[in-house]
């Protein structure tokens, strides 16, 4: 089963290579990551995807927050309750006689248009991996050109219960 | 300034930790990266923004694409006229009172809303990376709780002139 940390860093560089380097050491493989700048001047946010031997996934907890420029690591897998999305651009293959279709299947996913070529046009899609995967089927068989993806971008859901609750 | 490569590899553990240190190595700076599978089984795509010397760019190009698993690799800053997007989730503080003026300021940006807690609101925003920032910018006075980004997700533009008449 796949495992997601969020990782808060300085933004120095190497980290990134250090980070992957340490993950690649215990056996993981990384399927996704999604990292960049946050509202804080200087921090970096890297929300990372890999699988491998579970019992161990805390002892790379660990291990990632000994670096020295990490600043913390969480499990958010574990945590549970996450809100997941992903962000795709698609490029697809649109003679001018399929458009009003492709447009209507677009329109399913609301799917947004960011680019119109004289043979393809590229859509923005986001949502689940599921919501993104199924729309990434349903515009196959106009021919996919060309396709960018985030990787799994995670925030962890709060909870219903007020913080004055608690 | 900064520079985007789109790097397509093999999906084979350890790529990202090769990708990440040789970058490193020659004094680069990571901004953001966004990676993940593509449509075609067994290939990752990177979305790679860094700055650095910008003379030696065609270098680290060429020792990239030296790296056993990877397939190819473009400068899309360099071939110009690309589409850039962002995805961001952004968890705002959101006390009862404020949410009429918090939904409609998400309103202006196009959010999403993703997430209804007691206390907060989660939503998510995509474009261009001014947009994002000015999303984020407009959300900041109700307190910013957290933020997960996506990095830069690149694809190069279509020409308006059809493949048939070249």
């Amino acid at each position: 089963m796949s495992n997601t940390f969020c990782i808060y860093s300085e933004d120095q560089p190497g980290v990134l290579s250090r980070v992957a380097a340490l993950i690649y050491r215990r056996g993981y493989n990384i399927i996704s990551i999604a990292a960049g700048p946050t509202e804080i001047k200087g921090v970096s946010r890297y929300t990372l995807v890999f699988d491998g031997e579970e019992s161990t996934y805390d002892q790379v907890q660990k291990q990632l927050q000994k670096l020295a420029e990490v600043i913390s690591v969480r499990n958010l897998t574990r945590e549970g309750n996450t809100v997941e999305r992903y962000l795709k651009l698609i490029k697809v293959k649109a003679p001018v006689s399929k458009r009003p279709s492709i447009f209507q299947t677009a329109e399913v996913f609301r799917c947004r248009v960011v680019d119109i070529g004289a043979d393809t046009i590229s859509f923005e899609v986001t949502g689940s991996e599921s919501k993104v995967e199924a729309c990434l089927a349903a515009l196959e068989p106009y021919g996919i050109v060309e396709t960018a993806g985030s990787g799994q971008v995670s925030l962890a859901r709060s909870g219903l219960k007020s913080n004055k609750d608690k």
